[in-house]
């Protein structure tokens, strides 16, 4: 085993290249092996094992800085980095991170998560080694779905008159998590079906003798030279080109030695470039190559046969999003449906099938996607906006300003919403409801469980004219409760027991907090009265007020953070009230939430019926 | 005078071709004539007079949509459809808006105010017409300078698969706010400096006869027929054709009648076509086009000077930050200042002059400023991001996610904070204490005066090592209570004044609120006492718990939105430690706030000391 013998950074730089073939493989069965057992991103870190191994014998880590963009393909980077041991605890609590991260290791020198922060992370360090002095290299790894954002762009603009060394690794694997769409995809494939001897016949600007390829001996083509490396621009990089940015490949991303030499012209270059590395996402690893949207992220898995462990019965509120978005879209020929590549995830791969023209997946692009909403809107149409919580938070302005200020009927669907668990803190959909519950004419809606779920699927698409979302969270739907079904109505509560009528406690549960209110009280022998909120904004002050004037005790419970949210909006009414009484919340509290089971870490912040049992019990000593 | 036959939509319309040129004239004459007297946006309406003309003549309103981005030069197209006898009441309250509205004009169909979101409100419109087989022409106005904001470019990668008309204006006047930055400047300068003849040498795949090109007689050139359009493609938009956008122009954007040629054309082509205009901003008024930048956005002048009416006596918060920015760079060479297009109007020019390589100008680009500042702080460097208030919202995952999850020493200078006046809705900084204070490990200042600005600014920048925003007002600073200078230290508060001992009333307040608690107690005879409470997080808890346990009455004031904002917060603090007390709060009520004059503004939602005085009267009875 190659592989034993990487244990501390820098090993790498001991095996000799004749091995690189060999230690690849290994890699690629550890990764498959780990990630197997603890679940985790895999097609992506299968695709980068070359791309990463070759990153690190041509740069000296941790001097020169790497950064991820999303980070969801830094596996390889932490196995180099002395981490493989590590492996076993991976993503779950107190163990290492599925992404980079500041505090585990020297060699991550930025956090990531969300998509395309790199270049503009790592022109900040470029300016930063400048001004200071320092002499290092910075290299941004970003991956062909991270370009659609437009952020990338932002920084591209920026890098464009850079005349110091900034190394982009374009990581173009002909797919991002959904497919890729639009333009710049089409973009990229000019270049990858023009890339080669063709382009010799367009005439550019100097005649090339040869040109680095995907696939070929591309070393040898590479002049040692800077001139040299300007030569290997080829005509259709001309969108960087034309913004002052170097283009270098395509570059087969499976040969070390090849990218280790390109690499290594591309430090003594004076200004940006970009390497454009080629990569199949899944290599090695048969069922991931043949569908890596399938084995994007995944859960545990048996190695042979590529299926997961668990078998998955319950429905999740995804589903219930995916068939009751279908049915609307059926009889409302205004319904239209919009994604940023989040197709899968968020259930919206029936509705494209079902109705492909009213079906947008406009790429990592959550601002435009808000705003595309909102003109839709305005043209009449019933768009959905279908993200997960931690990456609407991108369009925060776009809902304020091109949504809410206009009242236009869009309705946002925010799945991942509340403790996401693995994917740790990056990804905790904990904003939502303080970011989106705070702007005017903005309606919040969280479903108690999946009938309710599609209950204000139908109210916001069908009976509400305003801008609205529902956030809902990842995995299993609650399905008990059948019985409880009030209708909604714009800013009501739902009564889902009236409690004993000696109890002086009252529960204001949103969410998936009613489920957790009605176990929690499970035990008692004097129960409290719980109420189904139903709504963030507006809120029910008529409930407030009748339960203020009513009980001694109020507890608020929200699966989000305290700051801003659900809770203190109450405690809001209730202060306007002069109530006199004892109001507890039940909230995530306001710190970033690390990764983990999620029941676990619900147990860990007093999220559980254990910990509100507990909260109750005190109350009524 | 021409300008009297327009009264009404499509007035114009029956103007003779011949009075162009003249009623040209005169709306410029109405404009700089109105502006001088209200104040407005004056550089770029002049520049998009014949614009507008030409897309109201060669378009049919309201039936064809224009939508204006970020719609300050949207003056010609009020005037044309309307509303040219409300222009005495502008931007003020009551009066119509310097942005388009819908609810002022069904030729209105977007409303604007921040940049780069008109071509994905386009883009919906036209997915909206298509799908409800409606036959209307959409246009997106895009100036040069919102093309270096990310959402255009999302958008525009989403415009490349269109197979239906949707037509995008770019207004290219050679410059944004402040000076344009960047790659895709500079790609524009080569359109250009190489557009016209001088394309035809390059040998473009079809030979062309002869191109539309800015300043000649365009109109003759173009073909007549879908391949006609093609054929004016030149190379150097190469850019946007690889994106699948087919590119007119440049066209002279001050030739009516050219223009409406070429938008007749570009609303027969199925697909997305960019027109290329060029302007001149600041067009016939001779200030304004000697100096754009200047009469961006005016007070109200004399128009032969060209010189404000009212001469600045009173120092503002972004003249104190202005200063302190540059002597705290003086004594520190790890700060540096980004803005995104806002140079002048956050006072980072003097910054920029002295430390040119320390100043970074990044564009209308708010994500990526931030993230490139949490990219310099981890390499080091102490940034400074100087933005707008209601801009910085478009940051808010870049702020949450690349910032404080990482616990970067970025600084953000959140000027224009609070109410801004006559900007209107899409620009009053109502919302930033809500989603920055929400955010864990992000500390929220505002200082009372401007001596406190310059103690806040040293302190984030020399003394604290973490994420860190100072939130300050619009317009003159408050240059009393120099005597109350405690040290500022990190989630403390500072006593304003005792109060009498008799008094129930405790004030805490935020930033401006200081002053405001100051002149509202001024004439009672039982004095309330004052906290200046300077952080809204960390919150002061000690500070909370005492006052809870002295007085029977609290107020919380601060210049932002309740829903979320410091008073919440403060609320929530007094829930945990059971205060059986009356707690009032003096903030923004949750809506978005129109335009108008800020004072009055104040007034009307209750934030002036007369209604606090009110307030705490009434709580004295």
């Amino acid at each position: 085993m190659i592989l034993e013998k990487i244990n501390e950074i820098n090993d790498i730089k001991h095996i000799p290249s004749s091995e690189y073939d060999d230690l690849a493989k290994e890699i690629r069965a550890f990764i498959v092996e780990s990630v197997s057992r603890t679940g985790g991103h895999l097609a992506s870190n299968l695709g980068s094992v070359e791309l990463t191994m070759a990153l690190h014998l041509a740069f000296n880590l941790p001097k020169d800085k790497i950064i991820w963009d999303v980070g969801h393909q830094s596996y390889t980077h932490k196995i180099l980095t002395g981490r493989k041991d590590q492996f076993d605890t991976m993503r779950q609590y107190g163990g290492i991170s599925g992404f980079p991260k500041r505090a585990e290791s020297p060699c991550d020198v930025f956090d990531t998560g969300h998509s395309s922060t790199s270049i503009s992370a790592g022109l900040g360090m470029v300016y930063a080694r400048d001004l200071a002095g320092d002499n290092y290299s910075v290299v941004s790894v970003i991956g062909d779905g991270s370009m659609t954002g437009g952020m990338v762009y932002e920084a591209i603009n920026n890098a464009g008159r850079l005349k110091k060394n900034f190394i982009i690794v374009l990581n173009d694997n002909e797919m991002s998590i959904s497919e890729n769409v639009g333009g710049i995809s089409q973009h990229l494939n000019s270049i990858r079906i023009d890339s080669g001897y063709n382009q010799l016949k367009k005439g550019v600007s100097k005649a090339l003798s040869s040109i680095p390829i995907a696939g070929s001996g591309l070393n040898n083509t590479v002049k040692r030279s800077k001139d040299g490396i300007r030569q290997v621009l080829i005509q259709d990089h001309l969108i960087f080109e034309n913004m002052g940015i170097l283009c270098i490949g395509p570059v087969n991303g499976h040969n070390v030695k090849d990218m280790v030499r390109i690499f290594k012209e591309a430090k003594r270059y004076e200004g940006a470039v970009i390497v454009h590395v080629m990569t199949t996402k899944g290599k090695g690893y048969k069922p991931a190559e043949n569908n890596p949207a399938a084995y994007h992220g995944v859960d545990p898995f048996d190695i042979v046969t590529g299926k997961p462990i668990r078998t998955k019965t319950v429905r999740s509120y995804t589903d219930t999003f995916s068939n009751v978005i279908c049915s609307l879209a059926d009889t409302n020929p205004k319904v239209v449906a919009i994604t940023a590549a989040m197709k899968d995830g968020t259930g919206l791969k029936k509705f494209a099938k079902l109705y492909p023209s009213r079906f947008f997946d406009v790429g990592i692009a959550e601002e435009h996607a808000v705003t595309f909403a909102a003109g839709l809107a305005a043209g009449g149409m019933k768009p959905v906006v279908a993200v997960y919580s931690s990456f609407m938070q991108r369009a925060y302005d776009q809902i304020v300003h091109d949504v809410a200020l206009q009242k236009l009927p869009v309705v946002l669907a925010v799945d991942r919403a509340g403790i996401v668990g693995a994917d740790g803190a990056t990804h905790q959909g904990i904003f939502d409801i303080a970011y989106l519950s705070g702007i005017p004419n903005m309606t919040v809606m969280a479903p108690k469980n999946r009938y309710e779920m599609k209950k204000m699927m139908e109210f916001a698409v069908n009976e509400y004219d305003g801008p609205i979302a529902i956030r809902y969270p990842r995995g299993d739907a609650f399905g008990g409760m059948k019985e409880i079904q009030e209708p909604i109505e714009l800013g009501k509560s739902e009564l889902i027991s009236e409690g004993d009528p000696d109890s002086k406690i009252a529960i204001l549960a949103l969410g998936t907090m009613v489920k957790t209110a009605v176990d929690a009280t499970a035990d008692l022998s004097v129960k409290p009265r719980i109420i189904n909120m139903r709504f963030a904004a507006p809120l029910d002050e008529a409930c407030i007020r009748e339960v203020a004037e009513k009980y001694e005790n109020i507890i608020c419970m929200e699966e989000g953070i305290i700051s801003g949210g659900f809770c203190e909006h109450v405690e809001n009414v209730l202060t306007e009230l002069d109530y006199k009484g004892t109001i507890r919340h039940v909230a995530v509290p306001k710190r970033f939430i690390e990764h983990g089971c999620a029941e676990l870490l619900k147990k860990k912040i007093g999220l559980d019926a254990d910990s509100v049992r507990e909260l109750i019990l005190s109350l009524s000593k």
